[in-house]
């Protein structure tokens, strides 16, 4: 789409600097949670942040400062240079992220084994979609907890050359896989998706995650999940906000840690649904985030994060084409930089459908 | 998503220049058949074209003056006030036009009967999101041929006081159905579907049906739909350069029949299949033209055509659901004033699913 389609960005001077001004006004009077985490407490305090317990009160355009020495665009490495991606020049596709349930061709819906997931970074590193293998692919229940961050890693290493993401299961596991990755600290091969847990908390793991991530050189994806609803105000602008409130105090630690430190930023939320008690993926609503989102984060000056064919629908049928599609199409439109979730999601996210994998593939394939 | 999305309108000046120029080439060296129709040759020659046979050169921007005379908006009137809609003002949903098979409930896929049209007149009638019950929603096989165009006209004010299509089967089935309906020259209350033959021709009828529709005061939407590659060059710009030169010369038309007669316009395309030698529909190629059509069509000054959920599929499933959201998606960014086929369509347009009226529906509803 290239030729005709520039960045969509349809946010108005004004309705940015309504959004930004709330989210400072979040920053400076509500304040972010660093749960339990004095070294966060620490770095923020250093850079001029007023620390209550474990809440965080700063200025907007301090963290916007800290943010602005993190790069536009890098090199994500993989086992080989014909690998290495660029994070920041155009869309990088990357798989789904985190379901339990793999539904394999023979419509076998099951709890996932090593076997699965081996079978998932096969399908990751012979597409032609996607630039990175991902991580947690799915979870290789057969396999001891415990041993599960570096097993999985190895699945990656051993089947494929694309760049591949760490482990947030802990700070050890995270530390774990970098050395068994062998990275290079001057080199970014590792991301990892640090999430924050909105309504303005960032957990303590995540903390020493994003931390170790940095202090190994590696990168991390910060983003905020909300449910518009639930954890978030049921408004858009409002979500807005909030989010960036939370994403901007950890893209400023990955930049106290060490300036220019490889960080990719996403805003993303789905309305909660009363009824079900749940998320609802595939909404317009997730549409107008991912848009206005990708305008906010990319002000900051990082890449940002998309999502790519996500539905609510526990089958590949309709819905999830629908859903999927739009999800998928505001990612597109307003060109984020690095989109999760491509393929194969399915039941909200708990299954990974192979036969989805191929056919999302194909229809992403056929739009770029 | 009126508050965050201005109307998506990608070409620069520069592409617009050039589509334009391309169309005007074409309108000036290549020429448009008006085929054997020597009223529009007269017209078209009163007002400084040449003609050679049944080809009619003419410059570009005498047409766009002639054009000029429309109206960007005006009332489209039903058989009750509170049912009326002004075409121009905000997007116009319309049911699918022109499938011969009908899927109902019980997934009974059958030549339509009349007790299958009066059904979906119902259902547009009911309907939340249509603004009007359009017409020809498929084809009553059980009525005699010749009575299908009045038959189906007293369906629809039998059944519904929304604004309705006229009939563009022949000229005298158009004049008998505005008869039927009791048309007032000053009011529109029907709007008739012309559609060019692409490369560069317009039929007979449909030149005749145009021109009657004026003269009984009535409106005209003047579309082309082109096969990239077959009917059409294969590469967008050229399309949209052949397409807007074909629906210039109706556009004008009208209005040198009548200044100020009520026009929509509208550019489709669909790339062609080759192996299947057919249509493929809901295609990111489709999106290109849509969005870029659109633009082009607001430039000439009158409201422009969009098209709802199309999918190449057979069945209400992923395909079906995502090829009709990228579709529907590329009209809702460009705010197309009239999005025609927005619900139901199924089987390349063969077939009306009443159960995908619904689901489309539901998905369009929750979306605006």
């Amino acid at each position: 789409m290239q030729p005709f389609l520039p960045v969509y960005a349809p946010l108005s001077d004004q309705q940015i600097k309504h959004i930004e001004d709330m989210a400072d006004q979040v920053l400076a009077e509500v304040g972010v949670i660093l749960q339990d985490d004095p070294i966060s407490h620490e770095a923020m305090a250093a850079v001029g942040a007023r620390i209550e317990s474990d809440k965080v009160f700063t200025k907007g355009d301090d963290l916007r400062a800290l943010i602005a020495q993190a790069p536009r665009q890098f090199t994500w490495y993989g086992q080989s240079p014909e690998c290495d991606v660029v994070i920041g020049e155009k869309p990088l596709y990357a798989p789904t992220y985190g379901p339990p349930v793999v539904e394999t061709h023979d419509e076998n819906r099951h709890q996932a084994t090593m076997a699965d997931y081996e079978a998932l970074v096969l399908l990751c590193d012979r597409s032609e979609l996607l630039g990175t293998t991902g991580s947690l692919l799915t979870i290789p229940h057969d396999v001891p907890e415990e041993a599960r961050p570096i097993a999985m890693a190895r699945a990656h290493l051993e089947h494929s050359k694309k760049p591949m993401c760490g482990s947030i299961i802990s700070e050890q596991a995270l530390r774990d896989v970098a050395h068994e990755v062998g990275t290079d600290p001057s080199k970014c091969h590792l991301m990892h998706m640090i999430n924050t847990t909105p309504p303005l908390v960032i957990q303590p793991n995540p903390l020493r995650c994003l931390r170790a991530a940095v202090e190994l050189g590696q990168g991390n994806m910060v983003a905020s999940y909300m449910m518009m609803g639930a954890t978030a105000p049921v408004s858009i602008m409002g979500a807005l906000a909030q989010g960036l409130a939370e994403i901007m105090v950890g893209l400023a630690l990955t930049q106290i840690y060490r300036p220019g430190a490889p960080v990719v930023g996403g805003l993303f939320a789905t309305p909660f649904e009363m009824q079900q008690m749940g998320p609802m993926f595939g909404s317009p609503q997730s549409q107008l985030v991912q848009i206005a989102g990708a305008q906010l984060v990319r002000r900051l000056g990082v890449p940002c994060r998309g999502d790519g064919m996500l539905s609510s629908s526990k089958l590949n049928d309709a819905q999830a084409g629908y859903e999927g599609a739009i999800t998928l199409a505001a990612s597109q439109l307003c060109q984020a930089d690095f989109i999760l979730h491509s393929i194969g999601w399915s039941e909200f996210g708990r299954s990974y459908n192979f036969d989805k994998c191929l056919a999302d593939e194909a229809l992403i394939l056929s739009s770029i």
